[in-house]
């Protein structure tokens, strides 16, 4: 029942064509997620600039270019991630604007390009190999009109590297920190800002790593209280926590 | 807003004193699970005879009598499963009427003793160590109103006691299976029987028992098709299932 | 010793060829389980339209090709599940009746299309990636002759979604719900429905995910009562169980 | 090296009774740590209302309430968390203004009550187990300088009441869900609202929970993409990061 | 249906009292397992000298006296293994013949003193904190009939010590390994002979053991071909298999 | 130091070239390894038939074939497992008497064909997936010397089947069973014979079979006293150690 | 066969009085182990200074010092680790030299004071709950004869106070670092330092600490190539390596 | 701030253009690590001979062969680990110097051949199929200057072998153990020698071996006290601590 059915019921209770007792049987029947407007409503504002998102992995390309053309005829801002190469290809050759990010095998549409984030989002990794999930984590930021400042290569083992980029974390709003391995960027990082901090780690490692668990269950257990944690290899989403942090 | 409240705004409109905007506005805003008699009528039939149950573990002796009386004004039948020596002492001492199960810790006030389920619900296990988990199956089936069947250490080991019950197995209508250890009995009843079978790992066993966990896997891996599984020492959630299952 | 092994030997003792002592002696050693009609005959009426199940995975095209011809033999439907590419082209070669399913890799023979199912078996999965395992699902429950209402896409991401197929939830006489990442739909629908709810972890997802085992062990902590678990990605029983319950 | 130090050094240069040559050499060699007044300054401003956190688990009585008194000459409020009894009655005879929450076993001394967050933090649990944890979430926040709305007892498994208390969720500009069992209700709060969600599992289950493992895998495979998360029963690291992000 | 129901049967065939189909139909339905003397037969010899068996774990000292003493009567040697103090002072107190050994809190009654066992079982163990599990092996064997030949403090760190028994290893016919930590002892004595070796990981240790299973994925893992492996901790199982053994 | 040297130096000391206490210092450091034909002579009789075996996975095709050539001249019989195809291409060009196994990727050379074995070894499988384990095992011991009954499809979800073949069973003198998926049958067949049972986990299954894992733990946590364990997939060791309890 | 039996053998065959093969057959019995001086000598100089340890965990009170003053009449020091409150008592009761650790519950007897090591060994802890671990560390070192300089409480998340003593890590020939939760200390160390570090994952923390396996997992995933790592808490054996390459 | 600016600003306090409140200012943003030629300095010693290392895994043959040249400049010895194919070929064609290891993927330049460790590193392993981790071990000791003894295939199920070979591994001076499956041959080695032992675990094996979670566990759980552990086929971590230790 949306909002027409809704106001021609009253009317008609309005007019007596429906008696009350008829009108609340059938408003007690009424499919209520159908009235939520307050819902839309109130998210309009919070919602612009909201990229809307495509996790492509274990789709067909038909189906990530079919969503995409349909996302983008009431969105701005589309973004797919995850993308498989026989997807990217299609989505390449139907919509021209769209913008491939290989290392993170994302693509993104960006149409809107307002800056919705009140500061800067910090984007640190601890190694080369993490660049993929850093990237994922910058591009969901931009989407979300962000600016991003990407710090690469700061590992712990060579703290020197990363008291260098002190200046910049300090100025960040919030920042997201990837890493592998043992996971330990985000407590460091962690301790030298006030602001939140939103670690990712990633699947970057071998052996007793065991895919990105070491690293998970240290940032876990950070001893840095500014510290969340997402999935691991989830660049997509701390970058999207970080801009919903940024538009405070 | 309650259906009074409803009754009251469409009058409202009918006579002219609140206008379809308006309505419409304040519809717009209504929580709209007060609205909604459809779920619970319809439950109502389905309800009867439906204990209410409070899950006894970490609350306090005052916590579970408390919570006991004031159910107890609007249900027939009350369990609490799990409860504490000290809330044992203090519900009996409150409530005469409850009857206490010190194997399972299960305490029962049950004054509806109708029979809703359609058969009989047979509850095995695979020894004597499974008997606490059994017996919170067989009260809550009990409680709900089903005839139960108590069928004690019938475990793989020795499978000629297994088969020397397959005959009271076989006429019941639903199966609920206890077993720790290696958690083989549910496969085995699984196959003997064309009915559905609850099966519950307990947490009876050690070392590599990792408690309850090769029991629980064991299950999940039935190669019996009509094999479902709750988790470790749910003797509750089994016997409440297969109480819904007997009464269809 | 079959039928006609024992009643020759009883024949004897009648005529008195044989001695009772002798008899007893023969019997003593006899295969019980040759014996065993009581079980076949029991089970013949419940069994009508039960499908035979072929578990694809890990045999060549010509072991199941070969063991469907002969199922097909005394068995109206058949159903394969994870069939191999090379398994399904043989197959749709030999046996023109079979239907193949691209997306849940089943096939089906289906000649007996009976409803013995008493009420509706709905099957919902949270997000187009389960759409594999809750097909399976299906494809089992249609076999073994139920109607089933599907429904897609109800993730608890988006509650608004769920609530609108509330009423055909409600509806159902059990419920199979599929769900990846962390398997929590299973519990909603268990708090918004009376009847049993079978759950099926699936694979979907990534990093902590761990192939399935949030999700699994998400469903065996569901704070719904009337929620039982089958092991990860296993659609086809659910379906089976699923169809048990519907029949009773 | 401290300032005065450095200013000595820095007018000996001025004065020649230093060389630059020297004087470079000696700066060399300075611990630069003991230069990092900028850290400091930056700070001061936002940590106005930080309260000074210990750690009671494993510390004697005597430590925590030393510490304790040290931390009060400087700071004007303190928090201590997981205060064992014997410490609770030290600090309670020691430090009268301390204010004890026997369910979460925390103390806190908060003098200064300025509000420093924006908005509300709204602090959700899903049934009355989880309210240890969400207290210590809660007082951290308050001590933080932050208006809280405490939400009980909305598990998922009744959807209805977290409906309920949609508008509550969707008026907090930060919130923070507590949950043990299947850990479902981060994901369900998170497709409600717009606004970051930090997640917390707990400890409460049994079985198959692990725990806490199975809520802690379940929220980090959450399908709302606004949802992070913390150590298993961590409510402090939640309400500081609430704060933090309150702040903004 | 017993032996004296299947001959009455066939003699009223024979008299011509039953028909032969009456006869089948109750044949039929007859509980097989009734008939099973061949089995009862065929172990009467093997089961000379095995001992009936109490797992005491968990079970009240009542029980625990009560099946001894039942079994007692049919059996020549009983065994209570993991027995509670309450239960051994209670054993004691009724039964005067019972051995109670407190290291590995087992009791024995053994009153068959035959040796049933063809050679020597040889228990090593590789420290004194091992001495528990090996101790239950060792009286397990010895109720079964066999010469033990017990070597402790073994350890693989101090392989000359190992070495110096080679010996004694090389005589047995069979030999059960105890040891905890990385487990390590089965490999190295299952290098050294030719014989089966039962390996018993036990739960000494702390830290990364993780209560035996270090010892058990240790001995599930050698590169020693004639080695097998029982439950941590479960030093009746193997000198239960270790006596079976040395009967052939 | 071997024989030669040995008597070379002890003539020496007959004939005075050498004193005792140089002999004596050449002696404490001589390797005493090489001396050891103690243990060669010992050994020779059992060592009988022994096949000398090849761990094909993870060598090249070149080093297994030399290996085996070389083995070849000193052994009677060679088995080759888990061998790559190339592997398996290049010794039966090279080899003409090797007989290979598809199944379970083995290569047998078997000129010994005495049979050490003093009975039947039962080598038994719950479905055809267990097939190559079970295949291993039998090679195994056939290439040992040893009569094999192999048993196949006797899952305990059909424990009809499985009561069919316990005759053959109960002849066993040593009983190897393979079992994937909840591992359930070593115990049912456990408890129907008395002599030593090997179970074999094996890695068929999906989802929480965790590739052996569930049937492992099912194992190990047998309530069958008479069964031991190998590691999953480890047809040979089962195979290898079923035929030195054989030889006894 | 020890030396004396050696000697007396070479004399018989130089005197003639024991035939060449007589000897040979002799000495191919001979136990080698008995002849291993060559290992006592190679150590004896090694070993000077080395305490010997007791592992007092799972030690009655009366085991502990019976094998103390046993150990105390050949060796200089003696360390208990892991002393249980009672055996403390008594150990201070016979052995008055004792001096008693509360913190880690260790107890040395140390009358050779040689320093051993070459240079420092410094040992490092995160937080003031690690100062157990720490501190069996510093004792093993001390008893091994060397200097040891701790240094507490430089946990990740203050890097400044980590960073103020660089100087003091940088003059170590070998470093401990004990670290829980997290576990990321010793990667920051190994990167600030050219020398081996060895860490010691502490069982300090909760939830998803899992007693330490996260700090476990993060060290030896450590991107720092100086670190190794031992056991969760194994402070002991940390000292122990130190005290061996400090030696060098 | 590098030196050439430190140095104007003192000549500008010393001249008196810079007042040294405002020097003070400057000086106390400086980037301190700008500075750190104190650790360059100490350093530079340690590091001759030390080579620079890359981690070819996950990096393009492109980025693999520049970050070589690069290092080439500055460095005398270079170490690529785990590289790719096409990464070798592009090395091979680009630096002719460069020696490649396939069994390990290693490629090495060493210009440098100075013998900077001072004794012999025994580089031991138990299979050959841990013949790979072991080289990567020795090719980076020996690109650190050692001198390596690599001992092949002495694993515990064939003591002797190991015995055979005390004398070499009791000269090393630092010994690094490879092995898979069990894992048990550091502990043995430990307890032979008296000098530190670095232990690494392979993924040789199958099984429960976990991909060498199960060699993991079991050298952390060591009852030798001189072993250390890294992560699982780290061999370059276990060369490079060794050649750490063998300079001291």
């Amino acid at each position: 029942m949306d909002q027409d059915h809704l106001r021609k019921l009253l009317d008609e209770v309005r007019s007596g064509a429906v008696e009350v007792d008829s009108a609340m049987e059938r408003l007690r029947h009424m499919p209520f997620e159908d009235l939520g407007f307050a819902k839309v409503d109130h998210h309009r504002a919070l919602r612009q600039g909201m990229p809307e998102v495509i996790f492509g992995q274990g789709k067909t390309p038909d189906e990530v270019v079919t969503i995409a053309e349909t996302l983008l005829k009431r969105s701005q801002n589309v973004l797919i991630t995850r993308a498989e190469p026989a997807a990217v290809a299609l989505v390449q050759a139907r919509i021209p604007e769209a913008e491939y990010f290989p290392r993170s095998r994302a693509i993104r549409v960006q149409r809107d390009r307002t800056m919705y984030g009140k500061g800067v989002i910090a984007i640190a990794c601890a190694g080369t190999s993490d660049l993929p999930v850093a990237e994922e984590a910058r591009i969901t930021a931009e989407a979300m009109g962000n600016e991003v400042d990407a710090i690469t290569d700061i590992g712990v083992a060579g703290i020197h590297r990363l008291m260098s980029n002190r200046e910049r974390l300090m100025k960040a709003r919030v920042i997201v920190v990837c890493a592998g391995m043992e996971g330990a960027l985000p407590s460091v990082v962690g301790g030298l800002v006030s602001c939140p901090v939103i670690a990712v780690p990633t699947s970057v490692g071998y052996g007793a790593s065991f895919h990105g668990l070491a690293a998970l269950l240290g940032m876990l257990n950070s001893c840095s209280s500014n510290v969340t944690v997402v999935n691991i290899d989830n660049g997509f989403g701390a970058g999207y926590v970080a801009s919903l942090i940024n538009r405070l």
